[in-house]
């Protein structure tokens, strides 16, 4: 084509295509040029604002590390990876929802009903459910890889004063299906501001705030990992996770109970609680792989 | 929102922003989401899928340096760089072409009928025009800002061997509006492919080939200043320049002319000139400010 065009630069960019091409690769490429130039035309970028942008992917580049991925950051609060998760959901378990930048792998495994709070203070929380298969029956052997914040907002790989597992477990379920734990009421954070992703944030009025929650990795043989979080209904950003992670089965009642109501067996702490506590039972369905 | 779906998450996204954001931020900012979630809706993208694109991202961040910008050469080869300059392009004016990265400022002023090509080699070249407002009417005091490939095919920035300003020649017009000079013939040449555009280039069975061209920025007072490039009509690669440049009013013929036609006055290689040579003639129409 040697009379490009706004009419006619997508179509030259498909027929610019090898024969050979992978048929995916050249579905999602496609795609990618259409929705591009579409976005160009329909807001007539202009020179600057092209450049703008690019040197915002330039900032984004040069501050990812191993440990900080802002690419990723910044898919998260353009909602490309929540919708990932939801177009990628299965239908018939627990909405999935993002893994986040903290997780580590090679969580500590716990005995059912032990106590991950010890004493670093914040609301004692009791977590309970079941996992369990599509017709509701128990799945034994699931893995559950549990974590979450400290009461100060950070995740033990944020915190130099955290063990490295501080708030990382890992359970598995009997043939019952049950698990259940106490921990710490996690808080509340913000996602990291000081960098292009926080620009953003800061110039369309937007609050960098997550509701808090506990992060689940749940995997049995035979069914299809479940990567979600669960968050309680009272959290103030429930309605504007700035990372669009928030699915309505996910939301679960922090239930209040008084300390008399702790069960006296079964738990690490069970005989040894004398403040009220929160009770959270959230159960778990895994599609089949 | 607590229940962020497929369906509602663009506009979820669009109720984050703030009352007192930029309109144009606003703009933008919504057709880039729209466009986004449409993209990922449209190809079902994986978990792996995106991650791939993550990482791409990743390693475009990593090879880009001062010298190197594949985020630009990125937007160059997805056809965005080149709807830019036609989306903002004036009506009434000579089609602009993409500026590309290796220009460089402060190019050396030339008298009119300067020669560039020097002992370089290569076929000889005669260019003149003249520089036009959208009357046909001579822009005087008009400044043409020249560079191109060497025989070798690379830019000076690119070459070690040339010199800073190799190629590279400032003129400005007469109230006649006209400009001339020779130099050698620009080659055809690929962008570089040892990065990540590189490796989608290849994926795509697309080549990285470039048709050879003469570059010019024309700046007059009063006058839209205009980025464009000059292409020879028999350039095998004019159809599917890799950066989708080529625009129809800015593919010249480069005729064919005898030795003893070259012009007995009026530029520096007159009077000793023993070898046929190319002529071209462009005209360049500036839109007023």
């Amino acid at each position: 084509m040697r009379s490009v065009d706004e009419n006619n630069i997508t179509e030259t960019f498909l027929s610019y295509f090898g024969k050979d091409t992978d048929p995916r690769l050249r579905e999602v490429m496609t795609s990618l040029a259409k929705h591009l130039h579409e976005f160009a035309k329909e807001t007539e970028l202009t020179h600057e604002e092209w450049q703008t942008g690019l040197k915002f992917l330039q900032w984004t580049g040069k501050i990812t590390t191993d440990e900080r991925n802002e690419f990723v950051l910044l898919s998260d609060v353009l909602g490309l990876s929540s919708l990932i998760d939801i177009i990628n959901s299965s239908e018939d378990g627990t909405s999935s929802s993002v893994l986040g930048p903290f997780h580590i792998s090679g969580s500590p495994p716990h005995e059912m009903g032990a106590d991950l709070r010890g004493d670093s203070g914040g609301d004692l929380v009791l977590v309970e459910g079941r996992i369990l298969d599509p017709d509701q029956n128990p799945i034994g052997g699931a893995t559950i890889d549990i974590w979450q914040t400290a009461p100060n907002g950070l995740y033990s790989s944020q915190d130099e004063e955290q063990d490295r597992y501080n708030f990382h477990a890992l359970f598995t379920t009997d043939v019952d299906g049950q698990y259940s734990f106490t921990t710490t009421r996690p808080v509340s954070y913000t996602v990291p501001t000081d960098g292009p992703v926080g620009e953003i944030l800061n110039a369309t009025g937007r609050h960098p705030w997550r509701p808090s929650h506990l992060h689940y990795i749940v995997e049995a043989d035979g069914y299809r990992p479940l990567v979600t979080e669960v968050f309680p209904d009272d959290d103030p950003y429930l309605d504007e996770d700035t990372v669009f992670g928030v699915r309505s089965d996910l939301v679960m009642t922090y239930e209040r109970r008084l300390a008399s109501t702790f069960p006296s067996s079964g738990y690490a702490l069970s005989g040894q609680v004398s403040e009220d506590y929160l009770h959270v039972a959230f159960d778990v369905v895994l599609s089949r792989a």
